[in-house]
């Protein structure tokens, strides 16, 4: 396997601890223990990347292939993808204390400026057997799916390749016209991608 | 002026720590101090959230307003988002450390899971004249917009009622489909939101 480059995984703690917030705050707000797991899960794994590429910056600076200013950068964002799995990690953790939240509190996270959602996948709905890449359903919904569950099979952060099934449970995120847009397609309502 | 409840203030120390990594990873992709340094004054904004909100919490177990256990979640809550505003503290820094990018390290960041985008909106298009709130670009084309600039006055986290017009400049981030989409409706080669 090739060895993944310091951009690469500075890219993966990115777009990995941002998606582990959005996990962190969809477990606690549909009471989600198995989500707020894999938020723990994915909290190693940074610590992981992050150790990886502190060592492999190191070497690249040792040899003369990176400069100091560019290590820096690269050490930099890193440890801030890294805080931010950190606080996705404490977010979770609410969840995980068996602290049910206060209802007020849990109204008020729904609706922040993208609100979060889930919803299950009638057979009737025009999204089954389809991939994410031919449904296009964060450019034509805003809606980006954080995470689903295919009977008992769960599926974080899924890419263009994932397939949607009926009864499939779909976890999302995204503006508040786009939830309902998603609810018709998903509830069979609507066919109108 | 009514004052604001603590679950308000934890959801706008959520929606703005979020605003800010965005508007962090903008600013050293398109090597805008301005930007990054709005960060800087939002980090201090939240700072005093913070403050305020474990001042009323506090209170508010003292007055029997507030269980224990709610005034933890609040508390952790709150913290969570004020560790990710420090993290995107540290990641404007490197723009204000005046360190140019690497450029495959920018490219790698502009193609995450969601792309960032810096598009100026020409006299043809569609989006002159109309608000946020009217165009529902984010459930119509995915794209969020994050940071926008009027003449010479910016705007962080525009809402509803902020009008799009002739030359402004957008800042935005969204799936790579409506990209394509937001750059069509802003040169005014397509009309079709």
């Amino acid at each position: 396997m090739k060895k993944k480059s310091s951009e690469d995984i500075v890219l993966e703690i990115k777009d990995k601890s941002e998606l582990m917030v959005d996990l962190a705050y969809s477990s606690i707000l549909y009471d989600n223990k198995i989500i707020a797991k894999e938020v723990y899960d994915l909290e190693d794994f940074i610590d992981n990347l992050f150790q990886i590429i502190q060592k492999d910056t190191l070497e690249d600076v040792k040899k003369g292939k990176l400069s100091i200013d560019s290590a820096l950068t690269l050490m930099r964002l890193a440890q801030a993808g890294e805080e931010i799995s950190d606080a996705a990690q404490e977010i979770a953790d609410v969840e995980l204390r068996d602290v049910e939240l206060h209802p007020i509190l849990k109204l008020s996270i729904r609706e922040s400026d993208e609100v979060f959602t889930r919803i299950q996948v009638d057979e009737k709905s025009i999204l089954c057997g389809k991939t994410l890449g031919n449904l296009k359903l964060s450019s034509e919904t805003g809606m980006m799916i954080i995470a689903m569950r295919h009977k008992n099979r769960w599926l974080y952060g899924p890419n263009k390749n994932t397939r949607i099934d009926q009864d499939d449970i779909l976890f999302a995120k995204g503006p508040e016209d786009g939830e309902k847009h998603l609810i018709e397609l998903a509830n069979g309502t609507s066919n109108e991608i």
